[in-house]
């Protein structure tokens, strides 16, 4: 067992990669953090602070490479922020019962250069602004469409077949969610199908947010992605509080993305569905409902020369009234939201290093009583990585 | 300060080298992954699923080097994986409070050659299937027989002295196991004693499982460990759930390894003794015993010169009657439990990166009402490292 | 996209330093750990072990370096042991709910060579023994005055201005401590300055505790620290556990440094002030207190040619009768607390790597009831890190 020299090398925003000369191995060491200070006003009237925001959204570490075979690769992400682990102890939960440090940990096969299939942990084939990582975000966090119906990640099977003009993916997993201990009977299926009109963006520009790549023609991603989550346990499937009974539940999403020459066009809409939404402790005195409903985003940007960017966007989300207005479950009253925001954003390493400030508008409705409250906000974050 | 130049090295499997061409340190880097798909069926006549294993059951990070001496080494091994915490909120404890990121972080000196002190948290000398890393494992994970009565990590002062025909290993721990906050007046004490008959192992061999080394003369290895663990808090002295109160306990175990050309045979013995192994608060409304009992595990495994491994396993646990058929406690009913497994091995990049097959067929028996429960499961895993 | 080469160097005691040759970014990479055996007796007549510390009582990995361009710099800091993440399952908590391995993830911005704007997650500008390093220290850990006043880490905004002869400092932060999830309308507002009237000390060796540097010629350091935490909801400010109602604090410190050839002295005065020092529940069945008083510490050592050091430390802390003996809430009692130490120190490596012994006289005083408790303790330590 000799010792052998590595190289050790960069592309821009690409981080520190090793690789052996023998070519058994490379490892790719990345990291970014998030920091972020932002405010609510008490209600939209009295502009005064009602809450800040101060902390470190997000803190992680990936490593990505190869061993043995160009065709085994791997991809690791840790997270280490506070809230980035997906857990406290003001949850009471048998499911979600500690902290998760793992984002991702997949094991990929690539047998030729279009197809590869995944074990691991990582994320689902679901929504386009919840794959793109939020280290490619163009706003300070995704929308509230994303929160409430994103199908995040999930452990089990992957398989991904990519064209120039069209991609279909496909998993099969546990359905609890990131790393859960036990998994129940039931799994969790996901299908996804793109289609590129105009052919593959530059590289990976589908899957980043704003047009730092400046396509130079016109490039459309058309997506639409469906999730069966057979006896979920958990409000958001692979999300959320425990369930008081298992469910099965169904999301879609439907996705379009448009960029050109430094403009950016983004549009989703999600739904889920579940036929038994609200579920309870046998006395009914707790309920845990899920959400089911729809909603729509629509963002749209431009990236001047200089790397600065301006961006906008609506969200909303609406209940069904299945979950606001039950009869057999008063309690439960989930409310409309919705979401205006101006997004401004310099660019100075790519999406490895931005500065940005928001500017949002948050109205939630009361859909039985009729009424609505709205809240001001802002937003200063920067992102730094290598 | 002026600054230095640094080398960067690899060998095979052991990861990413630093060293500083002054020899003033050195820093080794490795991680590894293991991403497991399991099931369980119902039960031994109807083989639909009862339940699903789908996680990253581990991920580590590793580093181990030397600074200022070549003499004064280090090594540090962190957890990153859900399940590899040590903590979940379902448990309510005094002693194990939280999660554990540190299984190893742990300062040698090695005066010469043979000699090694240590201070820290690492592995006690006990039985050889828990000493070795979960990494270098034939199945898919430990037996039932360690997963009962091993004497896992803790923190204190470890000393080893190691020739060709045998090693004497001891320690002196806080017992209360890996990173306590705090610790009673009881110690470990832990002792071991290896006679290695026909030399020395290849490389480190006899502290794998299987024979990836292909021995080319026959090799032998007997140990047996002892651990008293004075004022014992936890169910599994190091590990464990909180006892209601402190009790002393002893461990011991006897293990034989032999390995030639490929075959590999691997036997323990343990047993746990303790004088009061039921505790229970002063209403005795609550109990939790100790697991005293004794327990065997065979493994035998052929590897081929493709790389192929077939491994066999048979592990039993017996509960002594006094956890089992105690007139005073008959809430507590610990039961017997057999494991037979056949594991099939492909070894693409030694230990490092493997992908393995286990079948399973678990028995549980009830000694007290002198019935059994059997259940067939299979286990799908990928391990992946540098 | 072209790969390019990065170059790997060292300065001693600096770890692994990657600089991209384009110089768009720079990485320097340190690990440290301290582990720890302690005893205590049972009293200072019964000199048999009451209780051990038996840990890794710290194991932190950092990241320093700049991206984009040498003037946006930015330091990241893991802490991976136990006791080192702010957390545990006994502390029952609203703001404090999950364990914390961000110690600091700050972005510096430095327009000119002595001016320095931070945003993010670091120490604040308080008591320099707190400000001073854990890897820095000379005896085991830092004092009982810190313990019960240091100002610690918060995210926000941080500023510092550094010329030979003085420095001031400031920052406006959350108020509520390392990276809590959400924050209430009242900030944080610290502001420190120092004189040096002998000129700047040699590298950084005013945050360091002994005098390795040898100063050639006395080196004087005076610094005043104030902290005013406004709605403050933790019972240390930035730090401990939850108090019943927000309350406003003030926290003071002075310290001086003195340093010349081997020789090191070090005093430190601190108070906090809290016009309601006393919370609790509306039943008033519970009752959570700020330590509302003064400490005061001193430090002396002398460093031996040979590397070895000697320390002596003596610290006390006294509260306010209102949270000793205020006849609205008798069930309050805090103590009064005193320190005396002798620390014994080999520096091998200088910080990086160390053994240290400490011996301890703790004296806890009853005010109200006018008696006192000792105790004897002993510690070991073994510092090593890159």
């Amino acid at each position: 067992q000799k010792k052998i020299d590595l190289s050790i090398l960069t592309k821009p925003q690409k981080g520190i990669e090793f690789v052996g000369k023998d070519s058994l191995f490379s490892m790719r060491l990345q990291f970014r953090m998030q920091n972020r200070a932002a405010f609510l006003t008490r209600d939209d009237k009295d502009f005064s602070a009602g809450s800040y925001e101060f902390r470190v959204r997000r803190l992680r570490l990936k490593l990505e490479g190869f061993v043995y075979s160009p065709k085994l690769t791997y991809k690791i992400q840790l997270a280490f922020s506070r809230g980035d682990m997906d857990w406290d102890m003001t949850q009471e939960s048998q499911v979600n019962t500690s902290v998760n440090i793992v984002r991702d940990a997949v094991v990929y096969y690539e047998p030729w250069k279009d197809l590869k299939f995944g074990f691991g942990q990582t994320k689902l084939p679901g929504n386009r602004q919840r794959v793109v990582s939020s280290g490619d975000q163009q706003f300070a966090d995704r929308s509230i469409v994303n929160a409430t119906f994103n199908m995040d990640r999930d452990f089990g099977f992957f398989g991904a077949y990519r064209r120039n003009y069209f991609a279909v993916l496909g998993s099969v997993t546990s359905g609890e969610g990131r790393n859960s201990s036990g998994s129940n009977s039931g799994l969790s299926y996901t299908g996804r199908i793109e289609a590129l009109p105009f052919g593959a963006f530059a590289d990976k520009n589908d899957y980043q947010e704003g047009d730092l790549a400046r396509e130079q023609k016109p490039k459309l991603s058309i997506g639409a992605s469906y999730n069966f989550n057979d006896d979920a346990v958990r409000a958001g499937g692979q999300l959320g509080r425990d369930l008081f009974a298992k469910t099965d539940m169904e999301t879609f999403s439907l996705d379009l993305l448009f960029k050109y020459k430094g403009f950016a066009l983004y549009s989703e809409f999600m739904q889920r569905n579940c036929s038994n939404p609200i579920t309870y402790t046998s006395d009914t005195l707790s309920v845990q409902p899920v959400f089911t409903g729809y909603g729509f985003l629509q963002q749209v940007s431009y990236l001047f020369k200089s790397n600065w960017e301006i961006a906008l966007r609506y969200a909303e989300v609406t209940p069904f009234s299945s979950v606001y207005n039950n009869p057999d479950f008063t309690s439960v009253n989930l409310k409309k939201n919705q979401e205006f925001q101006l997004g401004v954003t310099r660019y100075l390493y790519g999406h490895r290093v931005k500065v940005q400030g928001n500017l949002l508008y948050q109205l939630t409705g009361d859909l039985r009583a009729k009424t609505d409250a709205g809240k001001f906000g802002a937003i200063f974050q920067i992102e730094l990585g290598i």
